[in-house]
């Protein structure tokens, strides 16, 4: 299993139409073959200046890499994400020991 | 249900002795009251730094506040986090819409 996260925070401003727009949109996502386990999360922590997170799990690379080559993942990135993110951080875990 | 996770990066050599004390000792986290879904990960993403993951969940703040306080993690943090941890990053989520 491989868990891909991303922490992020919109250009946006909080509340707008724009961001229900994205987040909303960004649910196309877990349609993707392989997409597992696909969450969208409020990040509430005042140590670091993300404000939500999605969260993802694969069940091997080949999964996580079809996905990522994936038409509808590659069309979200150029004409959502790469327009609408201010900022963000991607952690990706497997189970210690794996 | 409040996810509290951090990413982090050990003073310790990879693989050395040291390291694997860490991360064995770090399990009696599991057992503070309240603590769900304990995962210790291994993070394998290049795009950052960090080369672990501790991931647990709450119920509640309630919850989150009394294993913050809790002398276990108190102990923790003081005697082993605060030493062994050369960078850290820490993310809390709740589901969108909560």
């Amino acid at each position: 299993m491989i868990r891909h996260t991303v922490a992020f925070r919109l250009r946006h401003t909080s509340g707008s139409a724009e961001e229900r727009s994205f987040l909303a949109d960004a649910e196309s996502l877990a349609g993707i073959p392989g997409v597992e386990r696909f969450e969208r999360l409020r990040q509430v922590s005042s140590k670091n200046a993300f404000a939500f997170g999605f969260s993802m799990e694969f069940a091997d690379q080949a999964a996580y890499d079809a996905y990522d080559a994936h038409p509808v993942h590659v069309a979200f990135v150029r004409d959502r994400w790469a327009v609408e993110v201010e900022d963000f951080l991607e952690l990706d875990y497997v189970p210690l020991g794996a």
